[in-house]
């Protein structure tokens, strides 16, 4: 996939270290997304021509990080009818369940994809875009499958460590 | 008064049981406010518009009423250097709570004056409004105070009238 | 689109209500899609063996209901990499908190796109699997767009209707 | 400006470094705020004929902040007709929900404008009162204007920096 | 008792549902308390002046009902050093867990006795005004003592009556 | 006071520094509490004799401490017809909101004086234990009345020296 | 089991509407329950030695209803070493919230099982004490099993008669 | 007991801090559990495989530990007539009121046995567990009577140690 598809949208830099994670894992799948830092409330015009020119110039997928009334997912989502995926980021004294509550509680007509508070969020936001991908695009699909099966492996191989450490334990 | 100075904008005409209290409330001091409904989710084009001219044109307050992730007010106050008053509706399962913290969870930069959820909120949000105004309108002052007076007064009439119940009760 | 695509899957009948709202947006896009009573607790081997056999089918999109501890999206999402859309369903005490905590806080890995809580939930589910079917299908793009312009033209017009209410309303 | 008409007033000299955040956005915009220590429940009656006597020494706009139960806002409220904002603050177990939900479930006749929890809601805080004040002061409101241009700008600035350092980190 | 020492008082007469359950098992133990209605918010002034005159006339407790951000306990507190008992009262869309809150929330220094939300907690504040009055007055003890036996002979009595009902079914 | 009349009562010793508090205000007012280690749940048999035993010999007022589901104060409450006060402690994951609720939710019949959650309510709860006492005592309510002017005093007195500290800021 | 084994205990006959349920479940496995009103707060005598006589007679598990801050099954917990569950009744203004909480916040040591709120909390309690029966009584298990198989069937029916209802529906 | 009839199950090491509490208490009784690291979500086809067989094998009681929406109790307790009992984690923003809420809120018809979130529930799983087993090994019930004995007396200890700290602290 040459040409981006997938855009990471936040309101902040210092949504970086949660969003990395999303950044990260679409790498992974050799997705390159692009990055962009816009306000929901502190750039509405920005944003609204970014998106609107952005689902012109291919983009088909955006994800939105944010914390606290979290409505920038929303407002993309207003502004696209492509799929907006929120990650509901924990960055203030509520611990995220702010954000978790803006997200989800959308109005009719208007769907945001909400995903878990936090890191976990970004990167099942990340799998999610993926999934949409590979609808259509065969191999991801295969890596998905592959990623599945990595998953159960990974937990597999953590539970035969798991049970040396504790037979160990109980040797000594 | 003669030209419109406060706007209530809903996200839909079911939010009007609710607005029609502020509406009322701003009336009975001779504000005639203009009430439009614009969506921050299904009409965020003719929003912006609607918030930029609204505002050259001469609105000076906007009062906001929504439920659920309630973006309305934060969108407005995205848009306008004007005081942006938010009623929280209570809309939905979760009573407007969800209102109520995505009104008030707003980023450092874009403040939103945040009510009590439902009708509560709706004559509040007037009272602001009109406290706002006020303070530059000695009429609206001086009737402000007569309606704190008359608030109190109120308070001891029902206070006279229950203390007659009271007795008569006891009497029979 | 002639073979279904679109499964929603629902742990009782008595989830019908909500879940209707959905199947129906789909079918004003013209799309059929299979409804299936499945149960993430009472039926894990059928659920299992359904959903591998759906996506082996080409089922591309799950979208799940459930109420309470809402589990079921879970679960189909451990056991497909095709996405995988929840509608908490109100239907307890908790008034579907506990549903939409259920449905979001999915741990890393395994995604699920979270709605809002009840029958809007309902409908934006059904729009969020029509966006994500409209990124390789013009038409559906194309209805999309129409329907985001109706829904902002209803808006316009709810409000036209609001403001000759509003005037008939000061002359009588 | 040269009288004080704003006044912060906090239960507290714990609260400050919260408060001070809006005393500080205050002076960026030469606005010499007013700060009292003055408590709802320890200086009642101090508080009462401070408010009072402040209204009528040109107080136009009260800013409380306060944490827990957070009366003071309430308070202040109940006493003048002057608007009344108020900043729930982080100060306890609860992490402020219930200062938050203190604030904004005024009874109906009472407006408090609730803002944030915390230092972001202190910022807001001060950027309401200027609003108002802006209402009627042109320098102001251009000031304000700037305010928002500049803050788009340093998120588009963000944005930039942002760029460079992702493309540092491919290229590294 | 002749002369009145308790005194409840409540913001509204919407509250006296509530708090005429508080009344009424006052005067089971032959207590004629007196019903003020007052408001934190709409008489702060009447309220101070009342507090403490009927401190000095003899009130030894208050029992204070509100409901919202229930401020009534807390601002009565402030004025007095004798018990206050606060009733939440269930009056809004939160259901009385804002009320709940705002009583028990007090700051360091102002103790007010929170009570369960509603009509239980109404006659719980009774029976804690009349266990305060009963430390020095033995027939009150003494009446308080039949009480708590008398309600564990009524849960004897209702699971005698149950056990009745519970044969009765299962011989039809 | 030479006989001990209040007894604080806590689950455990990890319950110490919050209860200090309570003990250590108490003493300032010259009042010997006894502090006593007892478990609702791990000692329920020591628990009904001492408090039986306690309220024979002359225990007027019972405060006490515990977190999670805080079942300390209203099994006391359910064996005597002395107050009981009880101060939720923050003692795990939900930060004492489990406490809370589950002090002032009791049922109709068995009161139970709730408190603010951690070191705040183990004064009140000392403050509320003198405010009975001193019903009767005039020196304690004498000190009381000093208390609270005292109080008023140290906000003003902390309100003067922060004026000093902000000039000094402003003349630096 | 000619003898009864499982005990069930409510705090008043107005819990019998939703442990009627539970009751009844245990009769369709042949178990006859004990059913018995008793109050952790009201009764606590008779509950402790009703419990102490209850375990020597051979009541093997407890169930216990109650609401708001439901101690009940705390309280039976903390005087025998037979397994206790509990089911949260949802009777008050927090909906079942609050005896949640304080049903599943037990300190370390003392096990409380906590099902659902309400009925679906009953039946299950049922069931939980049945599987615990059923370890050692090889019919019990076969009956559960069957159940198990059931209860797969019955959703396979209800997807069975769905489908004919969907069908209907399209053909008309 | 030779053979192991309790079994662990948790979702990832990074649980075994909490569930290690359990097995350790387990091992106090002389009861070998296994431990086993399985996902409801990653591991899904091999924890069916997994519980059908533990059970035929004789796994008599299922723990599971597990965060966020913590299905892993749920679905097991779907696969199994077997007691299924669930810690659930504090590892999120949200405290573990998420997975408390997904544990508890079970469907009727499929029990688990919701404990206090973190290592109080890990310690009270393991006892449950030990009580379910001692309702048919009397050496068990010894013991739990013994360790229920024990508890009082260490808080009478407890209860001793702090009378002498107490006594020496006034002493100095």
């Amino acid at each position: 996939m040459n040409r981006q598809v997938v855009e990471i949208i936040m309101g902040s830099d210092s949504d970086w270290p949660t969003m990395q994670v999303c950044h990260k894992h679409l790498e992974e799948y050799s997705i390159h997304s692009r990055v962009t830092i816009l306000s929901a409330h502190r750039t509405p015009k920005t944003l609204t021509e970014h998106i609107i020119k952005a689902e012109s110039n291919g983009i088909l997928i955006f994800i939105a990080g944010a914390g606290l009334n979290a409505s920038l997912a929303g407002c993309i989502a207003a502004l696209t009818v492509r799929p907006v995926i929120s990650v509901p980021i924990c960055n203030g004294p509520l611990n995220g369940i702010d954000a978790l509550l803006a997200s989800s509680q959308m109005p009719s007509g208007i769907p945001v994809a909400t995903m878990t508070i936090g890191q976990s969020g970004a990167r099942n936001a990340a799998l999610l875009a993926i999934q949409i991908l590979a609808l259509t695009t065969p191999e991801l699909y295969a890596k998905l499958r592959d990623y599945k099966a990595a998953q159960a492996n990974e937990v597999d191989q953590q539970n035969q460590l798991f049970q040396q450490r504790l037979n160990n334990e109980f040797m000594e």
